[in-house]
């Protein structure tokens, strides 16, 4: 089992056909999880409705997830993003169906209904948090589709305990994944090589990562890349054999991170 | 079975709550399929891209698709309006999954990529269009999650032979589902108590309508009540034993409906 995260950032919708194309050739069972930062990002601005990146006291980013931004984050990310990948692999006959954490229950957790961040200097309390964290995948649904040779296309948002629709980190629904049912490989994909020793030199990849040393790499990792660095762990942890992180923006992305481009942690 | 069509009226989504928890007490199995054509126009405008709404020269009227309205219209139906419908179901106790009719290509069928309207006394071919005619319901992704005790929240888009997400009409797909799985009952919520004699008279309901009599009606159905008129002689002709029109906006609407309120096609 192959777990394939596909980034959000523009780059790699741009790259989507190709990415899918090269996804559609794999024999292996393979599950995809994506993202859709950038179009959300932008179907926010357009809807008058910005988003607020907010800072946790711990240094963690995050999209503050008011009422309305969730129904935005429904529409770009269930939505047109999860269509688009769903109806292309059909287009490339493989058999994919979409579905969000909430369907089935899929994706379940705790929401977060205040959440603390950091405003300048002060530490300040938003309310009205429409996030969570994802502690459990519910594997029947999941196990279902599988056995009956459907492609699931996973993305968030989750579902909190008590039934609300929670946004939550798609980094983390990988690592869950990969405890839940697990994977022999996990690769995800981005707008960069691999993890860089400089995060503004594309030629300083690091091409290997000792998988009990993961935590020694923490320093390179600058914003987003953190959290996948993170759960990286937690899925070597939980039995994951290798990670891979590798660039989204080429011709053939998958093949080629599976031959052993970009950063390999094993 | 009962498939429970929620209309896309505004008034309906106001009400959804009520519809939702009313649904969740029924014993009988169901399918439900949704509109969101309210919020669609609302988004749409907010986008900056107003929904076209184009008559064929055969009097219905229908959505014009280009493609930018096509990701709007996923946005809007298979990303918020099916999500919230999924997730309250959920806070209900009901083992809800939302499907487009891209996902595992439930509803298949083919592409009109050009249109023929009307516009004013002349008629004009319009390309670019992403809408077509569901042909076709994939019938082993429902019946896998029937069986295993999921209930299907169906909306549109539909995936055409080649692949295409398309744009198209709910009452056509209600339609293909009662040829597909069978029906007993189609009961059919929107912002009208029922078939009116006066469309501006909700008093003039027509209770019962003899299903072997549906096209004497045609002639006291306004706009888009053509199609539902339309759709239920086909619905009846595939086996379906009764139709109900009925009023979406009351505190217990699908009981109501049950008991026998509305117009009943029987």
């Amino acid at each position: 089992m192959i777990i394939i995260k596909i980034g959000g950032g523009k780059g790699i919708k741009d790259n989507i056909d190709n990415i899918l194309t090269d996804i559609a050739k794999l024999d292996d069972n393979y599950i995809i999880v994506h993202g859709a930062n950038a179009e959300m990002k932008d179907i926010s601005e357009r809807l008058g409705h910005p988003e607020r990146i907010v800072k946790s006291p711990s240094g963690f980013t995050s999209r503050y997830t008011d009422l309305e931004t969730l129904e935005i984050f429904e529409m770009v990310y269930a939505g047109v993003a999860n269509k688009r990948i769903v109806a292309k692999l059909q287009e490339l006959g493989v058999n994919a169906v979409g579905l969000s954490g909430v369907d089935g229950r899929l994706l379940e957790g705790k929401r977060k209904p205040h959440v603390k961040i950091i405003d300048g200097e002060k530490i300040k309390m938003l309310r009205d948090n429409h996030t969570g964290t994802v502690e459990k995948v519910n594997t029947d649904l999941l196990n279902l589709l599988l056995d009956n040779g459907y492609v699931p296309v996973i993305c968030p948002p989750a579902i909190s305990y008590e039934g609300d629709a929670i946004n939550t980190d798609n980094d983390r629904i990988v690592g869950k994944l990969v405890e839940s049912i697990g994977a022999d490989v996990v690769l995800s994909l981005f707008e960069a090589p691999g993890l860089l020793e400089d995060a503004n030199d594309e030629g300083s990849l690091i091409a290997n990562i000792d998988k009990y040393k993961i935590e020694n790499y923490m320093g390179y990792a600058k914003g987003r890349m953190k959290k996948k660095i993170l759960h990286a762990k937690d899925a070597i942890d939980t039995g994951c054999k290798k990670i891979i992180f590798a660039d989204g923006r080429t011709e053939r992305p998958v093949s080629d991170a599976l031959a052993g481009k970009g950063t390999i942690i094993s």
